[in-house]
C-alpha cells in the first residue's frame, strides 16, 4: 500500500535494533484519515469473505480494527492482556511469548462474545515474531470458530511472524513488508 | 442520549457493588454503530469548540476517540498506561489512583505529540472518581495546551468524579448518567 509506504518513509523512526517507531501516526498519536485508508484497503483485500467479527488485541490494534470495522459493517471484540485473572470456563485464553519486551502474557475475551458461527478477520499493526496473532488464532480455534484471515499493517519481513502464519494455511494480507531497515539506509520492502 | 441509554437498559449487567458491565457494546465486544452515533453526539455537544486533537486513555477509550475524531478531523492522542518506563524529559507523565483496582498507575503522553497550541478533548467511556480524567487533564496543562473539554459516554452521577471535574472549570459533557442503579431496580438516569 504505497500511501503507507511513503507514511512510513516520511515520518517512521528507526532505532537500533530493528525496531521501527510509527508513533507519529499508527500507534501513539494515531491519524484518522490514514486509518480509514488502511481499513477500506483491508475490505479490498478480503472482498467477497463472509466476516461476522473483527478480533483485535489491546491496546494500538483497537483503532485499526474500529476504523476498519466500519468498511466490513460487523462489530470489533479486542483481546485483553490479562497478568492475573483467568476465571475459569468464562474466557477463552492463550499464552504469548513477548521477545520485544521479554516475558510471556495471557490474552483472553470472553467466550459469550466469540461464538462457533463467527467467521472472524484478525487485525493487528505489527507482525514480527507472529506470536501474538498465534495466541489470537488459538482463541478463534478453541472457540469453534473460523479465522477468515488476518490483516497487519506492517509485516516485519525478515522476521519469522509472516512464515509462520502462513504455513498455517492462514489468509495473510499486510499493507508493507519490510524486507530490510537500518538507520543508515533506512527501509527496503519487499 | 437515549440511543445510549436504551442500549445499556437492555445490554448492560448491574452486577454488586455498583459494577456496570458494558462489556458487550461498549468495552470489550464495541458496536461500531453505536460508536458512530456516540461520535456524532460528542461532536453536537462541542459544535463551535476549536479542537486540534483528542486524547484518550488506554484501552476502551481508544475505539471511542477513534469514531469520535472522524468528526472533529482531528487526530488522535491516547495516552500509556505504564508501570516502569518514565523516559524523563520526553513524556508527560501523571499517576492516577483506580478505586477500583486499588492500585496507582502512571499514565504518560510523549512531549512531542502535545503541544501548547493543542486545544484538547478529552474522551473516555466511564467517570466515576474521576481521576483517570484529572490525569489527562494534567498531561494538557503540563504541555501548556488547553482542555477545551471532556465528553464522557456514561457517568456514575452518584460518584464523585463529575463534580470534581465540573468544579474545575471543565466543559464536561456526559452521555449517560446514572443515579442510582440496583441489580433489582435496575438504572436510574439523571
Amino acid at each position: 500500500m504505497q500511501l503507507l509506504k511513503d507514511r512510513i518513509n516520511k515520518d517512521g523512526k528507526i532505532k537500533e535494533g530493528n525496531v521501527l517507531k510509527v508513533d507519529s501516526f499508527l500507534n501513539h498519536q494515531i491519524d484518522i484519515e490514514l486509518l480509514e485508508e488502511i481499513g477500506k484497503e483491508f475490505k479490498r483485500r478480503f472482498e467477497g469473505e463472509e466476516i461476522t467479527k473483527i478480533l483485535t488485541i489491546e491496546a494500538s490494534g483497537i483503532a485499526i480494527a474500529c476504523i476498519a470495522a466500519k468498511y466490513f459493517n460487523v462489530p470489533v471484540l479486542f483481546a485483553k492482556k490479562s497478568k492475573t485473572k483467568n476465571i475459569a470456563g468464562e474466557v477463552y485464553t492463550s499464552k504469548v511469548e513477548s521477545f520485544t519486551h521479554g516475558k510471556v502474557y495471557d490474552i483472553m475475551v470472553s467466550k459469550e462474545f466469540l461464538l462457533k458461527e463467527d467467521k472472524v478477520l484478525i487485525l493487528d499493526d505489527f507482525l514480527a515474531n507472529g506470536q501474538a496473532l498465534l495466541g489470537l488464532s488459538k482463541l478463534v480455534e478453541d472457540a469453534g470458530a473460523t479465522v477468515v484471515g488476518a490483516g497487519i499493517v506492517i509485516e516485519k519481513g525478515f522476521q519469522v511472524g509472516g512464515e509462520l502464519i502462513r504455513k498455517q494455511g492462514i489468509h495473510l494480507e499486510s499493507l508493507a513488508i519490510i524486507e530490510k531497515m537500518s538507520v543508515e539506509d533506512g527501509v527496503t520492502y519487499r
